[in-house]
């Protein structure tokens, strides 16, 4: 039973609370491919989205996610608001805390921003990535769409490709691939790996061809522009040619490897566009499909959490 | 009836779908008026306003035409999205088709770039003005004004003025006043006639008291000051001067006649500021008024095609 | 009985306004520690947040109140709307108020813009701060949080601190104050302290160790960074030295007197850190709380107002 407070991190999550999410997740996938998708899980509760990084496509999955389970959902662009004034983060969360949020999503530039922020407010805190910490609602809906996909989310080989390094999502799926028994292979430039891979029990590559090997699963990962500084990668052209995907480059991988991204995509410079596109092995749009199902359902367990913690003979709020 | 999947234009509709929704806007204008606002047409579904290019007044009508209809309704800003990051417009699209809305509405600065979104992405697609294309509502929700201010929408003799070669709300209307049999009439500098306008059936002036005589209705368009650049127009003085409408050009008009406006208004350039505030004459304000009731017609239609055809039997999603 | 039309100022209200109010904010203080949150007074009504000035914590206050109480909410950041197009703000207001909302919530800079709006439009008006006039919900949440704190909102010495003339926060609450019968005193550099204050029933102090002299309650005021131009204030550290409250300073007033301020702080400048921290003295979290609580209060009241009106039998809208 998932029993937590919070979602901050993979980090924390047993197997059986990662498969809790999954499951319930199912019954938001057919939800959502309703014309009517009402659920009442979050009814009377308020949700706010504090977002101090801007992220379109995240925010928006939180929102609906909210919306569609009947929540008061609030967003806050934290870019434009008392931070700018001044305010520190602390008097931020404890001000939007005094207004009784049920559920606090939150995004911040410095790892361990949301770790601390939880342990300041009341309500349930889910974290939508944190620096190059974690990025737990990230590695669910992978997982979601890898086990829809294979069958299976244990005993798989899984290449994450690209900017390791710098990569929440790669952090937070290298952890829960590992913890639900998967071969996780890293393929990027040496500058690219994240110092210490080597003990976290995975393999490493820089060459594709050999990383790719038998994958069941291939993430590649957004290269972030602003690190193409010359420093880490000598320059787009050829960073495609050498960890861009391709058709040739996947020919590698298993014959049923699946394409996986997290988004938003540069074409042409990690991945091939042509290959995006291709329903027969690209999950991409799937990808988003069950972030809205994997976020309705780790709130929808959360809120369950807070009602039992408030109810006469839970522990006071 | 009206069986059409999307609302792109006026272009693809016939008298009869027009008609069909401004006899239902009328039912909203009612309800619109009351205290309690609350309809049902809309719960369950996800209504998401995607606008690449920004617009107060016309986001805020279709917003509140959603959540009084009981829409989870979502603004996304596309101005600060990740657009800014390279991601393409139809990957934008695709990724927030992946979250099952059932109405987007899209404002784009490019004319044709509704179209072809509706074309990649399940769900109904309503234009909110695409280059100098279409706005579809706009032109629907002159229609009612007209129509409820002078009991009828045929026969009528209405003059478009000002900045028509580029203008969207000139085009829908002179396609929708033509399909309803009246007479049109465009005046402006021949530099802000469209091209070709002469083979539209419409009758072309450079001069208001020619062009207004008789008139029933007056529709002044916003001038675009970015478009004053010398080349098109001498300057705002002189354009006021002779195209600008005030008491004195209107006396041309038939007593009854009505002016109308799109907004947000340039006083004292395109409109003198005392005839728009003049409540004999001018039906500005109402609208705005039509323009949430027309789109709740438009957004209430859509969706019991919607439903009728994801449901068994139907079309499958 | 409450019977006003609008809430533009503490200005209008008797004793008896303000303590319907507050009594009422009660049970919504008391709804809004549930988890479920929900109430059914603003149900179908449409409240629209207009904010001229940018303001992150009193527009998510009014949000999370309007939509607690089941209205549809919609905010419309006028910073970025056709304001910029050379719009008026009296035509940008008839436009809303031709979509019928039903409460209007206005921020703007200029004193008397909200009374001059309200005095056009249809709707229910609440001032969320206007220039340095009036800020009269937020007098309303420091009256709450005093009364809960003390058992009383009459015979208290409260002193208020720091940037008098330029503060709509310190007016509303010397208004309110008084009228509930209090002793007000006002501290602060002769430059900050408001011409004719003398004449207001108030003391004034330019010395905080005899202003806070027996005080019951210290309300202390941002201070605005942006008028520390070397006319008005000497030094940042030089006016903390002299006028921001620490607990040495505040030993002068009661054993027992709380610590108010109405947010953001500027730690360090007007307030030492570890005092505004201090949950035995500071009370600034709960000014927060009640902050909600008083705004659906204060809306539920004028929405019951605008409903008796538009009955049958009330004055038509």
């Amino acid at each position: 039973m998932f029993a937590h407070r919070h979602l901050l991190g993979i980090e924390g999550l047993s197997r059986e609370d990662i498969e809790s999410i999954l499951d319930l997740a199912e019954t938001y996938v057919t939800l959502n491919r309703q014309t009517d998708k009402r659920a009442d899980a979050l009814n009377g509760l308020t949700q706010i989205n504090m977002f101090f990084e801007a992220s379109t496509r995240t925010q928006a999955s939180f929102e609906l996610a909210g919306k569609r389970l009947g929540a008061a959902v609030m967003n806050m662009s934290m870019a434009q608001s008392s931070v700018k004034k001044g305010e520190t983060l602390i008097d931020t969360a404890m001000t939007l805390n005094a207004m009784h949020p049920d559920l606090l999503v939150v995004r911040h530039s410095s790892s361990g921003a949301v770790n601390l922020l939880a342990s300041k407010v009341n309500c349930a805190v889910l974290n939508a990535g944190d620096g190059r910490h974690e990025h737990p609602t990230q590695a669910l809906l992978d997982a979601l769409t890898i086990r829809r996909r294979k069958g299976r989310l244990s005993r798989l080989t899984v290449a994450i490709c690209g900017d390791i390094a710098h990569s929440r999502v790669a952090r937070s799926n290298m952890i829960l691939l590992g913890r639900m028994e998967n071969r996780v292979r890293l393929i990027g430039p040496p500058t690219l790996i994240p110092p210490g891979a080597d003990r976290m029990g995975v393999e490493i590559f820089d060459d594709m061809a050999k990383g790719l090997e038998g994958a069941d699963v291939v993430m590649m990962l957004r290269l972030q522009k602003e690190r193409m500084d010359g420093a880490l990668i000598p320059s787009m052209r050829e960073y495609y040619h050498r960890f861009g995907l391709d058709a040739e480059k996947l020919a590698a991988a298993k014959p049923d490897a699946i394409v996986m991204h997290p988004g938003p995509m540069n074409r042409g410079v990690e991945i091939d566009g042509l290959l995006a596109d291709d329903i027969n092995v690209s999950v991409i749009q799937e990808q988003v499909e069950m972030g809205v199902a994997v976020r309705m359902a780790a709130m929808d367990l959360l809120a369950r959490n807070l009602r039992a913690r408030n109810e006469p003979g839970g522990a006071a709020r």
